[in-house]
């Protein structure tokens, strides 16, 4: 048997998140209230619980893992490594290939290693019902499965024209529990100013957000708080329990180091998760390239400024500093809905800033045609976003060829994509079509972001 | 963390399958050919290759699996054995509730435990091209992902209905370069016939077999075989690494032995896979109790007759000795479509005519119940089949707490349910019904089946 599965045992998990933001060489910036200046941790009580506060603003380097917590992740963690030694044959390469799987968890994606740790803290601190938003439905499923493990109510809000399409998600929601509404809704004061004045409207993952926040602030019971799949601080601390795995994994296939990180980024988490425990690597000195992944269609990370903005489109949370395209920008429908965001991680908008990242944009052509030599190759389905990893990795492994170099490339295969087929049929029957965002785009999105305080790495 | 999860390393990954003819206190009956007579290795010979017939008729009881074999069975397995501490939980039974999880190879089910093994031996033998029948489209996308990995094509004849309302599967078939033909077809002088006398069928397993088998053994090339899913011996065989790796599990997790094996049985070769070792077991004389669990709508081992039938509507196949409801019979279009056959393995049918097997026929909406209780506590999302082995389970643990015996059941998680949603939807909106064969079927059944040999066990 050769050696292309590098599985860890459970007792190898590891027990502590790692939080880059104790590690970055200049402080991250703070997040600003409607009056311009820092939030306090106070200010946040009404959306979220204060243990999970205390973490998106804490700045120790290591954060404990609870039993608990452990318990859950073993059902699917450690996830395997592997070795894409068909695909590498296939590009006749000198760069090894390794990928971590992460659709080996219940909801088939990276998602629950942050949706189980929220779903608990809020069960700890005596909270008895989640909502959140979701787009194509990956994240409202990975929290309707935390939720119903965990023993809380979880409400979904999800994007309308989703809801009506892509029956699946929802479908998975409510086999876990989870209460499913597409947004806009009449259960919030957002949905029903939407509805009015546009009531065919297909609705948007930015009006999603701000009905998801008001279902949580405005119960009066108290026992109700918000969740958010991606961007937060808390959220990329989660999922660094891939990143840590992958590095165990690597020694256990033997090789000192890794040369090239991949991760496809919409909100940034699963990019961050697999990223941020080597990005120290990098700030300790080593000789490491790390790529997040966009698509060129909602370049936030290529083309788009650092700048601060809100994370939702009605405004309703504190302004993030983030590479935005504007809170009102409308990402085109391209299939991979989970990049479809217009901001990007503070965490991961500032390691780009200090130079630690080197993003990349692709097509959506590209990325297909990557996961299809994927399947084809080491056979697993891959979900769209995660396409755009893979066409990074091909990438990267062409480079090598050509500089005859013995690369170690490892990205981050963040989910499959048996829910997604959909893409795959309109790719083969030459339906897609490759799409750049145009300047202008661009330039209105600076013009906007001009109105809100700069923000200033110092 | 608990003891919830039980791993095997790679190299744990058993060497041989077992082979249950070689151990049955009774031997087994041969297939017949059109003259009545039983038929010879060479008769096979443009259906099947050599190297898979000879293992259809050994009588050795262990085969080795070949290396390569191994090397890709390593993608996923050894597959995990869980403990549903969740599950018994809600029970509140003092049984200790094991399944294996076999949802976790890329195709979603056990499938490509045997996908594999067959697509390699052809290609061994110097076959260039599969065909297959298929319904849902299980076996297909498995047959087609291992093709697409051993380097041989893979046509996939799909019952049209399906092929109309369930693209998701045709779809992964694809994206594993498989071809895909609704079925019937004008590829085959079969399907030209019946389009022919029925322009509008919406086809069925029975037409599909008919096709893919005609369309390897008419293909002048010599080049093209057929590939069957289940019911044959080989692919038992194959199956029998599931049972294999679970007893060592066991072993891990400090269980003695089993009291109770359950599996799904449609052809029978999950259920055969998991519990064959044990059957071995139970001939040694050991207390063990083995179920294998259908649809009552379909109810070939609880109801049919043990008789020579054919494994196709047209009677292309041999005669096979297997309890059979007619391979004239429709079973009703439950969600359990991998359940709808109207035979079952010859190897299972004839350890239930040696007593070592206790079947049980189940109701949908009780799967359902059951798959759904599955979900909210161990958190995976079951395919409509493998839900009839759970609710066994769910049975079986509640006798244990009537009882008050601390008894080990251990299920076989044939697969997970993320493309078959739509059965969830129905059974949430109450669109589902129970539907248990008349006896009127049944009798109709016995007085076709009277027309051929009868099988006597000596």
């Amino acid at each position: 048997m050769s050696d292309t599965k590098f599985v860890l045992s459970e007792k190898e998990i590891p027990r502590q998140w790692y939080n880059l933001a104790a590690d970055l060489p200049k402080a991250p910036l703070p997040p600003l209230g409607p009056d311009g200046n820092p939030i306090s941790p106070d200010m946040l009580a009404p959306v979220f619980p204060m243990n999970l506060i205390e973490q998106e603003v804490s700045s120790d380097r290591w954060i404990d893992i609870p039993e608990e917590i452990l318990e859950i992740y073993s059902m699917w963690r450690p996830s395997p490594l592997y070795r894409a030694k068909r695909l590498e044959k296939l590009l006749d390469t000198p760069a090894r290939i390794y990928y971590k799987n992460e659709g080996v968890s219940p909801a088939g994606s990276h998602k629950p290693n942050t949706a189980v740790p929220q779903a608990w803290y809020n069960k700890q601190f005596g909270i008895e019902r989640l909502t959140t938003e979701t787009g194509a439905g990956q994240w409202g499923s990975a929290l309707s499965f935390a939720c119903s493990l965990v023993g809380l109510e979880c409400k979904v809000f999800m994007v309308r024209i989703s809801f009506d399409q892509k029956p699946f998600r929802r479908l998975m929601m409510e086999a876990w529990g989870g209460k499913c509404i597409p947004s806009p809704s009449t259960a919030t004061q957002a949905g029903r100013n939407i509805l009015e004045q546009m009531p065919d409207t297909p609705g948007s993952l930015g009006i999603a957000i701000s009905e998801a926040v008001e279902a949580a602030v405005t119960d009066e019971s108290g026992k109700t708080r918000y969740s958010l799949g991606s961007v937060l601080n808390h959220v990329m601390l989660h999922q660094t329990i891939i990143g840590q795995e992958a590095k165990k994994q690597l020694a256990l296939a033997g090789e000192k180091k890794a040369d090239v990180i991949i991760g496809c980024a919409g909100g940034g988490s699963n990019f961050a998760g697999l990223a941020f425990p080597f990005v120290l690597d990098k700030i300790n000195g080593e000789d490491i390239t790390i790529i997040p992944v966009e698509p060129a269609s909602c370049p936030t990370m290529t083309r788009a400024p650092f700048a601060y903005d809100h994370g939702d489109t009605a405004g309703m949370t504190p302004l993030l500093p983030m590479h935005s395209l504007g809170h009102n920008f409308v990402p085109p429908p391209i299939h991979a809905g989970g990049l479809r965001y217009h901001g990007m991680a503070p965490l991961v908008s500032h390691a780009i800033e200090l130079g630690l990242l080197e993003p990349l944009a692709l097509h959506q052509l590209e990325c297909y045609d990557a996961a299809v030599k994927f399947a084809r190759t080491e056979g697993f389905i891959s979900a769209p976003e995660t396409s755009h990893a893979i066409a990074a990795t091909i990438k990267e492994a062409l480079k090598a060829k050509e500089e005859g170099k013995e690369k170690v490339i490892l990205f981050n295969w963040s989910g499959h994509g048996l829910m997604d087929l959909k893409g795959y049929e309109m790719y083969f029957g030459g339906q897609l079509q490759d799409y750049a965002l145009p300047d202008e785009e661009i330039e209105k999105s600076e013009e906007i972001l001009k109105t809100y305080p700069k923000p200033v790495i110092v």
